[in-house]
């Protein structure tokens, strides 16, 4: 049942998405694969699941099963959900460019941009939303959400994390954290997720599964005690609950295990830092934000993107003005850069725009 | 990382969704796990099972995947939907009765539910539905969905698919067949999904994943020509849409090769042919809906039932009346029959109600 | 700029939404045209308006406008909606029969209907939706709707809402009463609103204002402190917040000056009595409610209905049965009840069905 | 029944939705309420209000009423929607900034923000928004709304409506125009409503009631043949269909008779400027758009703004930056601006900031 892969896809540089699944997440399936299980959650699989991201915050939390980003983001916002509020979020939030109108679908809620600067918000953009509104006819901004890391690949302190909370929390905001690929902050920082997200006030966390080597699947984690509580009603009616949710559990937990999660961005990390090495001699090549996770943006001629897309895949961000993203994931190899680097390299001769 | 399992839920007869994953599911997803593969579809595992849909039902289709079989049956309702629409359903309808508010939520529409009989309706009760009507004022009917086979183990012949579809299409409905044990049906009636669905004039199917055997994933499937054209941004902002679709659609791809769908089913309903000649004879055990697909509904003094399930748990239907349901999957055994049997036997002496 | 009306609508008994303006409404909307007035309800026209609600129930309560009554039911219930949430109502509820999807639109909610006699429900109706609940996966109830008159022309006694109230409020469920024809209750009960609907636990009012002789808009009242606190964030996004609201106010305040509203309901009930006397005796006419209201409801040859039309308009209710409403309205005149019953007389011979 | 005025609204400077009712709107609501009449428009006042927008446009239009601004821009807007759209607007628009979340609630829609100069958009802004999409992950822009004249009390020539109208058909757009006050523009621009909006390309336009000298209630006019077919469905579901029509209808057409709706705008513009030409020469007053309709909009020392609003109210637009808005409305007499001018002189002195 299987064709060859396009050498362009062997293993590219589009996005953690177009990675595989961990082996130890495979594995770890097929070992929970015994013999008929509670459905809906029910189950032992589920339960462990759950205790492991108790040790994992040091303290109770709450903890959820999504199939995918757009609803762990979603579902994790609705416990400050009003049919008439907004998320104040980063103008390259995920929420507000790349999940259609999902917030509205699930939520009611619009979501509120904040300019950004290499993808960071900070309180005074945070302050200056609050400022607009007018009682009942503006949207009300009931949440605050950010992205850890960012969408550009940088990384919020956590001082920074702390002051955006802080702000949040005196506006009687929820805050919410997309964490996609917190497995590469978590790296990137040297911090635990107690440090990073309880201990600065932050609410509610996606705990990516997805692009941290899972097939499917995220964790919606309250860390506030009480929030949460309507989740598995939230849950069901938006066609988030698993009926065979042990397999999704068996995931997070493999994941879990020996911080396989910190141990993926970690590696991500280091693949992003080697290609910052590869790339940051080549002419022509400019790269534009501070490589601090898994990602790599650099300004090219765009002129070069069509033909190197042709042997190692990866999307320009804004094609127009040549600027492109370069996203490692937990399987990406030294040998997958350096023959990107090189193939880089050899698409010049290129005048720096 | 893992617990015993309760005896009681080593395999007993709760529900096709207590089953564990086919291992011929389980090992596909090995095979396709290979490298990087373009996210959100368009892989080259999604374009083969995409053509093995076409196979299936003997002409091209369209075929999407989504995560769960609530987010089946309300996206590929959407098709029909409109903001003030209605979709007639039966009054046991897991539409109705199983999935909350989200019709309401993802399609704006309300269940419309015609009573029926042994889980069956009829083009005469869909026709009383539709007379109701008054204009813009009451709920618009605009699509009719059937469970094929129906949530109380029943099936619908060819000839009354025809008939249901028929009258719908008549006024102006589109008729979709929730098929979430279809491979049951298939077994039942021994016709080909052409026979039964595309040639009966059947517009939309959800195709069974979990129940038949998968870890989670289902197939929306549009059999009509020039349906499910906006199904991509139905199916991204009711978030569903798998980044990793590839793993979705390899548990589908192996569920159609060689039919191990309809074996699937096959194997389940043989066993609730068993259970059934097994209980027929036991004193104060009533079945009350024929045996046609994978399920056995009986009628047994409520004071066994909680018994009984400390050593094979089953569901009540409704526990004050003694209505019980036992389902079979695709991995109940004959021993396994034999034990629940001879404990069913052994909860007695009782009078039958 | 004026036409002739057809002779069958000068004044005939399709519904109380036929009738025009009442002529003191009129009279108070030109009172209040003077000069500029805050808008959105800051204005004194809708403070003296809240003032004669609170003495009208005795008490502080929470009034607010709307434009329709299918908005002020729909509102009025979202002071207990969550999105997974349904609403308990009768068989025959304007909210589940007559206003669309509204329900699911603003509230994301679903009817619950009951069956019904003769337009009322029982206390043993509603614990029978109750008990149907299975956690997360059902439609959850989160309040019970009463119509007052019900549709059928009957009135729920006193000691009838308490005990509904009682079972809804036991098990967690508002309550709302549809008052769209509060008067004609108040008339036939002869008690106070306060006695009717605060003594017996009644949370929340829609308080008819367009069938009680306003040309447009209604009162949603809260009778229980604390409810409806977020309802100007309700009713702004539901798009129900009149920017002029003093013209909505002063209807309202003109209804309830010298209890015009139940004068006019009183009238409207004598009306029917009159009609009801008047067709008892005609052959081939069955009366089949008890005539409590301002409606009569009877059954005839469906062969008589559209001559009839021709010179009286009103509704069938069910036209293949024969079962007709007869509808009388503030302005309804013993002479139009005459000439009706004249018509009606003369529509036979006719064999009762 | 009534209490005073506070002299500071007596008529102030505040919105036009402070104003009141104009004398021959409120006439024509005592001259049609004769009788009874069919309910929800199919009244002979309904059908002459539909013939005279026929006539106002020089062609056959569809046209429904709603009852406030919101409602006619979402319900106008509803011919284009789709569950996973956006709808291009200016920033200062009142749909993205005035509405609350009803597009998201009514339409499912979210507001796409173009940066406005003063109060304007250009094609290049709407095909910036365009560009951004990227399949089925962003919101998709279906709808281009103009506002007309705009927030900021500037007005569209034709020949900018035109050519906004043309970049929003060729990427499939329709076009909507918000004329809450079009008489306004109207009586601006010197053309017909067919110059204006049907040559132009207008697909469809929320003709103001409210602001232009009703009570309540707006038109909804689709100008292109075959679009609003649906819209009576919207209309219900969405809670703004009015069971006694007559009275929203017999007010539009008091207005559409003798173009009142364009003398008032008329009036209300030629108020505007004579609030120019009386405060243009004030000391620390500097007028910040050109007053092409009936807005003043300036700047002032932000200390001036609460004693001012005193004696004559008004709305600050931002108050940090000293930034006020000054409406005349249909009933702003000279002596109004002059008392006001006066007060506004005398407030000083103050510097220039």
């Amino acid at each position: 049942m299987t064709d060859p892969i396009p050498a362009a896809f062997a293993r590219g540089f589009a996005s953690d998405n177009f990675a595989g699944v961990h082996p130890r997440v495979l594995a770890h399936l097929a070992e929970v694969n015994r013999g008929h299980a509670m459905a809906y959650g029910d189950d032992p699989v589920t339960a462990r699941m759950r205790a492991a991201f108790d040790r994992l915050f040091g303290r109770p939390v709450t903890t959820h099963t999504v199939f995918n980003g757009t609803a762990a983001n979603c579902l994790a916002l609705s416990a400050f959900a009003r049919p008439w509020g907004g998320v104040i979020c980063s103008d390259v939030a995920h929420l507000a460019n790349d999940e259609s109108t999902a917030p509205e679908r699930i939520l009611g809620m619009r979501p509120l941009p904040v300019p950004s600067v290499a993808g960071k918000i900070d309180p005074a953009g945070v302050e200056a939303v609050l400022r607009r509104g007018h009682g009942v006819h503006a949207v009300k901004p009931v949440a605050l959400t950010l992205t850890q890391p960012t969408e550009l690949g940088t990384v919020y302190t956590v001082a920074e994390l702390r002051a955006l909370a802080e702000v949040a929390h005196r506006h009687g905001l929820g805050v919410h954290v997309d964490g996609a690929r917190i497995g590469c902050a978590a790296a990137a920082l040297g911090v635990s997720l107690r440090e990073m997200l309880v201990e600065t006030g932050v609410d509610a966390l996606s705990f990516g599964g997805t692009k941290q080597g899972m097939l499917c699947g995220e964790a919606v984690v309250f860390l506030r005690e009480g929030l949460g509580a309507d989740f598995p009603f939230w849950q069901k009616h938006a066609m988030q609950l698993a009926s065979k949710m042990r397999f999704v559990s068996a995931q997070l937990e493999a994941l879990l295990e020996g911080d396989l999660w910190v141990e993926n961005g970690r590696h991500a990390n280091g693949m992003a830092q080697a290609l910052l090495r590869a790339v940051t001699p080549i002419p022509g090549v400019a790269v534009v934000f501070p490589v601090e996770a898994n990602a790599v943006f650099a300004r090219i001629d765009p002129a070069r993107i069509a033909p190197l897309q042709q042997s190692t895949f990866f999307w320009p961000w804004d094609e127009q003005a040549g600027l492109v993203r370069w996203m490692c994931a937990w399987d990406t190899e030294a040998a997958d850069v350096e023959r990107f680097a090189a193939a880089l390299a050899g698409s010049g001769p290129t005048a720096a725009r």
